[in-house]
């Protein structure tokens, strides 16, 4: 018996854990993080409970009481206020002192003295440890106690809640159980939770220059986060050409995922102090550049004359290029990742990231991180986060679910997601609350892109501009992270290279495009929303996600809440025609009383509406405008009706 | 980096696995143990996974190929034969040999060359391992890909499944993947999972000869465990009288629960021999004793004496009784198992179990295990079944749900329920639907118990016979455990002390009864609804329980399967009342077609009918039998419809 048998209370179940603490559980500065323990022992004894949490860089943890909530459930709070990994635990004991002034106030007469005596002990002991006033109030409580009042008295006098506090304070913690273990969270910065990405290819724009200038319309439509492909210089071996053809003429521009470079950038873009300068300016537009960082290597990449040994040789001399037979893309090199020299080839990697975090960039979108070894992303990503906590990486891994979880725990902070293929309004309700609960919203934080330059749906290529307009508002309401690939989106382009391809017809990926002016775009649409979302901290979150009923299967409704601020959306997911039905709310979940009046304001449009109860109509017709994003305002003084909302 | 990043392969998801490998998972001897995992790695190359298990008693482990299922899961069985723990992990590892024969098929002719010399390498590594056969069979592939056939001959012979088969036996495994601990599964032999309790107070029956006596009739009605409570000694000092009156007079029996000497026996009960030989003619009878272990002590008991450290001494020289404000059991010593004599304590308690396992006893009910400290359980019953893996335990513990949990992990074999509590159609598919399926059923097997000799529920007291008899089906149908306190339920003992209470009057727990005979009681319905259990492996088992839905809220409908053999129950729950109504089988659950008929045999009646499809009506009267248990025949031939069901 290698342990104390009298720590009798039971710590299990804790949340938020990831895997029962194997991974961090996510969270941004500012958070409050509910902590919840199964907390039981034998008996009728009470228990006592604290959270002890501390910031890695501290040593020494800070304490909160946890309350009892029902069925032997305990929960007490911290708040986040610094970037990086928070580690917290459960430490409860059985509390003789709680339990005996309990049940002190349930004892016939006859046994008060005894009992006083045997409480005695514990003040005792209590104002023996204190010091200071906490001292001189519990030796009052001794001298009550040992006095010549009559034991009823005395029972009285020590029924108070000040001596609970004392002794709270300064009483004996014997036997104290804790978990085995800490569990972590993982504290980011806002932005890992609500950013709006816009990819453009800067090529398109000429230099940096040109990105330069498309700024102030970036800014304006309101996005954050300007997400650039890969900026080095691109392979000549085996370069692709417009579409994708094998064979590339000498004007091809070649695909920027072609790398010949990690660390270089292409000539025709700029300089790196140009390239600089492109980050300070987006800055002072509210806009962070991310950068792609796509492990592959084209057959000139510098790497592959420097470390042949990352690279798998085959038997006849020649070096493994990428392929799944029979495919084969000989325009690509993987990295052998179980090469003897795999520890090197990891160093390596992760000094690429430090090599653009020094020239500024804190944003990586990581290009397809499920084709490199896990193990290596988990490693990596925590290297680099010790460092700079300040790091956002974004998961491009469009694979199978387990696999994108794992990457999400890994370390990324955010992952693309099904989106694009979730249309209807089974689908997206299914997939929403799956990934907008914990657990998987404890590690999982979807980026939502109804485009990229990869990806464009069928449900795009043949629901015409209605399409746009509703895959923008649900990417923009249903997940606080979204992204567009423009001006592609805005501009509604939508032909697919050919039938049952997502592929775009004359992709940008291949070729420089000049997208020059539109007289027609979504630019004022996506501005208004984006603002709608910055002003609305209820579409900077998803864990309160609900959906609500609907008699019409074409309309989706759902709301997220933050405080008072309520935001219900309610979208028609059918491109070609308009639909109306009835929704039924549900009043409960937004805090709404049944009996009353509430105001729905159209945070689109302007207009405001009164509606009673659960159940209202609603008509959508796609050619106008799909979706209604509703900020819900509550009445809150009654003096003059319908006139107050908050 | 302490480990090796080219070990690529993740897996994680383990079950059957209780708090993430905390608790080992319970089966039951000739059980086959289904092990799933999520096994995954980067890219496109194939996995191999293995399952590994051996009995704790064994250091090889025995491997199992592990086969992928969807979505990444995988899966693989074992049986379990021997009492006591195995434990089992997994491996996996990217399988070369398997992605490059799988790619072999996809493969352009032009790259055949070079494929079949990277395949030579994999195949001549392999022979040089391998021995006798397999390695000529190897050598001979080896000759063959290095012979002179033409390329897509070779590609053709390698293609074979012989080859993959000594690949798989003898092909390097590198960079192999394990799960950082075993999982455990602790095997109890089958009357943990499927036991048949009947409960007496011995001393109502005068002696142990007394007891002898009732053996043929009780095993008649088919129980296979006969629980008696306390057979100890009594204490004198504030012993409780009739009714648990405060004042005993001379004659009064006292509580068996007083215990006066755990390692005693009664004196008017008879002797250790005679106990012996109870213990031994029940065997003869199929029956096996079990006893009622109860850790506390009168105030007579020779531990206060010779052990007061095991005791609290209250400030006043006192020792502290058992109280739960303001009631006082001043008759009853708890153990103070904070004491600093604990581990002591611990190993004497230990030791009562050890001295009546000696005397033949494999069968412990425990009670009130939730009032001794939770680790305490996990220990003793650790440390008595690696000695004595047959050990059955019963926890009482009627408590909070996560402790009654807990105790069921820490080792309790079986637990008493709330069942005795569930008795509308809601509350019971609630209830059996939570602790019939994973994770609950892999750690807590429970035990039903209608009556017990503390629990007279409403529903017997105001229910008349027809409660009985739906209490006894429903506990027997519900749970392959069950139990009644006997002869009071068989007999419809239904007098409650008072109003409100669930004491019986007059409780045999206070004073000797005696039954003599009855004309009429519920003797040889058990015996008919015990003969089923026996017959019908359905019963015999809980985790393939399914509810059926029904048109009446007072017709109970569920099914239990076991290969081929399908039972399916119907209870009205309304003591009161005939209830008809249509249940709406589902089909598919019970592996029954659609479009044709099947036969429903009355296993109590004998009666046979033939149903066609999912909805069929029943009538249920209360007061003539308000049960149907169906066997299911599924027709197995159509020549001659109608006639021969399985």
């Amino acid at each position: 018996m290698g342990f104390d048998g009298r720590a009798r209370v039971i710590i299990e179940g804790v949340q938020p854990s990831v895997d029962g603490g194997a991974f961090p559980a996510k969270r941004v500065e500012g958070d409050d993080v509910a902590v919840e323990a199964d907390i039981f022992a034998d008996g009728h004894d009470l228990i006592s409970a604290v959270l002890l949490h501390r910031h890695a860089s501290e040593k020494t943890p800070v304490e909160t009481r946890m309350r009892a909530l029902v069925n032997d459930r305990w929960r007490a709070e911290f708040r986040v206020e610094t970037l990086g990994c928070y580690l917290f635990t459960v430490e409860a004991w059985i509390d003789h002192f709680l339990t005996w002034h309990r049940d002190l106030q349930k004892r016939a007469a006859a046994d008060y003295d005894v009992q006083l005596l045997i409480g005695l002990e514990m003040v005792r002991a209590a104002a023996a440890r204190a010091k200071g006033r906490d001292r001189a109030r519990l030796e009052h409580y001794v001298s009550v106690i040992e006095g010549s009042d009559d034991a009823a008295d005395k029972v009285h006098a020590v029924r108070s809640d000040e001596l609970l506090d004392l002794m709270w304070r300064n009483g004996e913690r014997r036997f104290v159980a804790r978990l085995p273990c800490e569990f972590t969270i993982e504290v980011d910065r806002r932005k890992a939770a609500f950013s709006t990405w816009y990819e453009l290819f800067p090529r398109s724009f000429g230099t940096f220059s040109g990105v330069e200038a498309q700024l102030p319309r970036i800014a304006k439509m309101g996005f954050d986060v300007l997400y650039l492909p890969p900026i080095h210089p691109i392979g000549k071996t085996f370069r692709k050409g417009r579409n994708n053809s094998v064979a590339a003429t000498e004007s091809d521009a070649g695909s920027p995922w072609a790398i010949a470079g990690h660390k270089d950038i292409h000539e025709s873009l700029g300089t790196m102090s140009d390239f600089k300068r492109l980050v300070a300016a987006a800055k002072e537009h509210g806009i962070e550049i991310a950068l792609d960082v796509a492990f592959q290597t084209a057959p000139d990449h510098p790497y592959v004359r420097e470390h042949p040994e990352w690279f798998l040789e085959r038997p006849d001399g020649s070096v493994q290029y990428a392929e799944n037979p029979p495919k084969k893309y000989q325009d690509i090199y993987p990295f052998h990742f179980e090469s003897g020299a795999w520890k090197e080839l990891w160093e390596e990697l992760r000094d690429v990231f430090r090599f653009w975090i020094d020239k500024g960039v804190r944003i990586f979108r990581v290009d397809n991180p499920h084709t490199k070894p896990l193990p290596f992303w988990r490693w990596t990503l925590h290297e680099l986060k010790r460092e700079y906590p300040d790091l956002i990486f974004l998961a491009e891994a469009f694979t199978r679910p387990k696999i994108m979880h794992w990457l999400a725990k890994a370390g990324f902070t955010q992952s693309y997601t099904y989106f694009a293929w979730r249309n209807t309004k089974y689908e997206l309700t299914e997939y929403f609350k799956e990934i907008s609960k914990p657990p998987v919203s404890d590690f999982f934080r979807p980026n939502a892109w109804p485009n990229t330059p990869d990806i464009l749906t069928e449900y795009l290529q043949y629901g015409g501009r209605p399409a746009f307009v509703i895959r923008l508002m649900l990417a923009a309401t249903l997940s606080a992270n979204y992204g567009i690939y423009g001006p592609a989106f805005e501009r509604f382009v939508n032909a697919a290279r050919e039938p049952g391809s997502e592929e775009y017809l004359d992709s940008e990926k291949y070729e420089i495009k000049n997208w020059g002016d539109a007289d027609d775009d979504l630019t004022e649409l996506i501005a208004v929303v984006n603002r709608v979302r910055r002003e609305n901290p209820a579409l900077q979150q998803n864990v309160t996600l609900r959906f609500h009923e609907t008699t019409n299967d074409e309309i989706v409704c759902y709301s997220k809440a933050h405080g008072d601020n309520v935001v219900l959306a309610v979208v028609n997911v059918d491109p070609h025609n308009p639909q109306s039905g009835w929704i039924e709310l549900d009043l409960n979940a937004l805090n709404l009383d049944a009996n009353r009046p509430f105001q729905v304001h159209e945070l689109l449009s302007g207009a405001r509406y009164t509606w009673h109860g659960p159940r209202n109509y609603v008509q959508l017709n796609p050619q106008v405008v799909p979706a209604h994003i509703f900020r819900i305002r509550r009445k809150v003084r009654t003096e003059r009706d319908f006139e107050y909302f908050l």
